[in-house]
């Protein structure tokens, strides 16, 4: 075994957007799984229900892919979710909302020329570092606060979908 | 703008170490943040306290650098979060087991030898897929787990350490 001081792995862009999909398919289940009512309004520890959360995920997620492709980044502060009372919080709206971005980014995502998540750029106006680092902060941020809602719905008495089922 | 259909994402390996070590880093200061007897016991929804999650990620990153690096992956029941009453649950052997787990990070990610992240095995005897998707799902399973403690500490009251400060 070689040891080598400096590396780059490989990884086909095929298998980020697959990453990224497998997340948001996950997601999308955990939304499905909460009633009307605890999805609007139910909290604990005075966080946001998880409409909100969702709303936050889809403003990063559309203004976001179109982002990575185009290197136009909204502003933080005109993201939707930054817009107080913007987007509606029933889950049919969210639900549809998040199927319009995953056709989106399944659209888009062939189009993202080769050698572009290496190019550091200030994203939403605040984050300057490679595409890579961005689009891993959508996932991230994506599990850290769908996270929350595996408590919430725990909390309400419901089993939430398995964590490493991505199909 | 060239559209492309078969592309390849080129991180560095550096980016990556710091990726995971970002994260661990935050997770570090959520079991900071808790209160003794709250990291050893407190629960919602009948989930696992705190000290257990944090077991679980100590079970899969230990074996996990070892099993990138060497190809010898611990089987599944044979880990560490899996033996029944293994570990202590106390906030100071944890920070130490972590702290030890960071240090071997750093000191086996330089002799990862290139191309190795792109290898498919089965790692922990179940699953079988590139080594970066097995990494991906380490840090994955560790933002899933640690936003379930950001709801553990808001609801005792506690303010957790900022999302998006990885130093």
């Amino acid at each position: 075994m070689t040891t080598q001081t400096t590396t780059t792995a490989l990884i086909p862009m095929e298998a980020i957007r697959e990453h990224w999909q497998g997340h948001r398919r996950l997601t999308r289940r955990v939304i499905e799984a909460f009633p009307e009512e605890a999805f609007e309004s139910y909290s604990i520890g005075g966080m946001r229900p998880f409409s909100e959360l969702a709303l936050e995920m889809i403003g990063m997620a559309e203004p976001g892919i179109n982002g990575i492709l185009t290197g136009n980044w909204a502003k933080f502060g005109e993201l939707e979710h930054e817009v107080p009372g913007a987007g509606k919080h029933d889950k049919a709206h969210i639900l549809r909302r998040w199927d319009e971005i995953t056709e989106l980014i399944d659209r888009l995502w062939p189009e993202i020329p080769e050698g572009r998540l290496e190019q550091v750029e200030t994203a939403f106006g605040l984050y300057s570092q490679p595409i890579y680092n961005t689009l891993l902060y959508f996932i991230d941020n994506e599990i850290h606060h769908r996270g929350q809602g595996y408590v919430y719905l725990r909390s309400l008495g419901i089993e939430p979908p398995a964590f490493w089922d991505r199909r």
